[in-house]
């Protein structure tokens, strides 16, 4: 088995829904304890959104401790993080998995070309993520600039606090609704702390959690089903 | 700052309450998101359980890696992992904070001489946790053999997987009323999982619920308000 390092805290929150995922799901298929080992490194938040999420030298850094520390592989429980996934992946000691790459190929196994993506704001208006998907392939459209605000809000106000309000989740429904009259056959939850808020059952457009695409490939890569 | 190590997976669940409380309690305090750094070595179960936690090549292992990857200090998110606390705690480059130690006193600021220990069969029945309190001049007593029986079943069959059952809460309370006719003046919740079941709430008997205890504490001295 492979150890899994993560990179955390931003925010905490989502951090330990991964933690979780990831052990309740090893039990839930082998209904036994002997889940992977997991080491968690996790980040002050507050530096990172005051940087934008691109704090490269800090992130860089807490990889090679999780290397040092005995992880064989990294995943950040984070999109916006992954701004800095190009310039830091090529350069580090193990492997770190992202998040857009999972997200991209559940999104293929569905044969959708062209999705809406919800995230921070970081992670709408800056290219790092409609490239990413590109690469796969499909197309990304981005709410408006008044939606975009709103999306980010309710994440950074409520989201990253544990706070599920259904006014809230009735603003973001909307804004998917929007997306999907602009063509959009899916609609990625780009920031890990949405499926908090949002799940498949309140929309009929297909949604994709990437918290839950992401752990699930992290187990699957622990356990040697499928390779980094 | 310091920068909190956590030794975790003993069981997940227990281990993402740690990390809750740190992160949620430092929130609630200061109203922003400049948390400790936090890193956790999550260990796989089933290994500890077959060996009854007496696995201290392994814990010195990953206190040092936890060192390695920048922990100032290091805390055990299990209290039955402290069975080679005396052992490890000596000889390892980073300070263990003892959540024995941590119970005491808050035991002692309740002027109270006598608990009764609920916990895993190892907490029990091992002499190391009596002990610990003993060094503190606190006396413990700990249920008959067959409501030990009926603690550990509910500890492994059930907190762990976060399943909570009612008829297992009323079996813990009575056995909490046994040990208060015995002279308990107090008990203490000495395993990590067990506050997912019991509150103080559900008894007049004063509950020291060691997770919370040990994880304030661990904030305080993350944020230098006290010395480890």
């Amino acid at each position: 088995m492979k150890r899994i390092g993560i990179l955390g805290g931003l925010g905490p929150e989502s951090t330990a829904v991964y933690y979780e995922y990831i052990t309740r799901e090893y039990y839930r298929r082998y209904r036994n304890y002997a889940y992977p080992e997991i080491i968690i490194y996790s980040f002050s938040f507050q530096e990172f959104i005051d940087a934008g999420y691109e704090a490269s030298g800090k992130v860089k850094m807490a990889i090679e401790n999780l290397h040092k520390a005995g992880a064989d592989f990294v995943i950040a429980a984070c999109n916006s993080l992954h701004i800095v996934f190009e310039e830091v992946s090529g350069n580090i000691s193990i492997p770190w998995l992202s998040i857009i790459d999972a997200a991209a190929q559940e999104i293929k196994t569905k044969n959708i070309k062209k999705v809406g993506l919800l995230g921070t704001i970081f992670t709408m208006n800056k290219d790092f993520y409609r490239k990413g998907l590109a690469r796969h392939n499909i197309e990304t459209i981005i709410p408006s600039g008044e939606d975009r605000v709103k999306i980010n809000n309710i994440i950074y106000k409520e989201l990253v606090l544990n706070e599920i309000r259904d006014d809230s989740r009735q603003i973001i429904l909307e804004i998917i609704r929007k997306l999907s009259r602009r063509g959009a056959e899916g609609v990625v939850l780009g920031c890990t702390e949405l499926p908090f808020l949002i799940r498949q059952k309140d929309t009929s457009v297909k949604v994709f959690d990437t918290t839950t695409i992401h752990t699930r490939k992290a187990l699957q890569i622990a356990l040697g089903e499928e390779e980094i």
